[in-house]
């Protein structure tokens, strides 16, 4: 998508970075996220131009992150609606949101809240075992090449 | 960092790609969370040019997320360690990992596993609530903006 291959193509930061790792892209993504879908929504909302938004959207559709739904037979109008692949983007804006909570906050502190809608407490997001339960730190994280790595040249 | 204003600066997600939305910049963070630390080995690592690395090096020395340590009198070299601010893009580099291992998996399957150092398990991340302990997903997500932004324009 940027162009040209990286180096360490084995690695899925490094993929993801090649479709995602552009900052209108990420930026569309967290408008879908908060519900705008219409063309025109973005663009007002980002202040980006027209051809560019173009591009973005045709590159979010085209990787099956966004699906064009057209309004009708009557409508020269669309919209994009993220797909569940999209949706799977929440969780990479929900932690860039709270790092720039952190430490590039506003003065008035951080824009928005992060609440549960079941109970109105407070989001947060953690690492955790599936075997021990424990909430994992990334000093207890490992991060050991998988078997068919460790054996083999990367292709 | 990029040059340029954006429109919606006070969302906390266009704040911190000011700074990480970069794909090198992501790359670095990546390989000094994995353990890389020399000029020599980010270098490697990458095969990105001297002197854009040396960009993105000053400019994540300059925010704060990585320290230079000079390795003694006698020595030139010096090493890029992770600030506990770098570190905290540990959350986002996960997601992205594991967005691209479901979604751009290569032939082999994912390259690295992720794994609690304590016991061995599987190490997953997800959303919850500090008030009812609920596991959250991102339908159960309200994002409001914060009263100081409900009641002001935005600065």
């Amino acid at each position: 998508v940027l162009g040209r291959e990286y180096p360490d193509e084995t690695c899925s930061i490094s993929r993801s970075l090649e479709i995602v790792g552009e900052r209108w892209t990420m930026l569309i993504l967290r408008d879908a996220l908060l519900g705008l879908s219409a063309f025109e929504e973005f663009r007002e909302s980002l202040g980006i131009a027209t051809n560019v938004l173009t591009a973005r959207l045709k590159l979010l559709c085209g990787e099956g992150l966004l699906v064009r739904v057209h309004d009708g037979e009557a409508s020269q109008r669309s919209h994009y609606l993220l797909t569940e692949k999209g949706r799977e983007m929440g969780p990479v804006l929900f932690a860039l949101m709270k790092w720039g909570d952190r430490h590039y906050p506003t003065q008035h502190g951080a824009p928005r809240l992060t609440l549960h809608a079941g109970c109105g407490g407070e989001v947060v997001q953690s690492l955790h075992c599936l075997a021990c339960g424990e909430r994992v730190t990334l000093e207890g994280l490992d991060l050991p090449l998988a078997p068919a790595f460790a054996h083999q040249p990367a292709d």
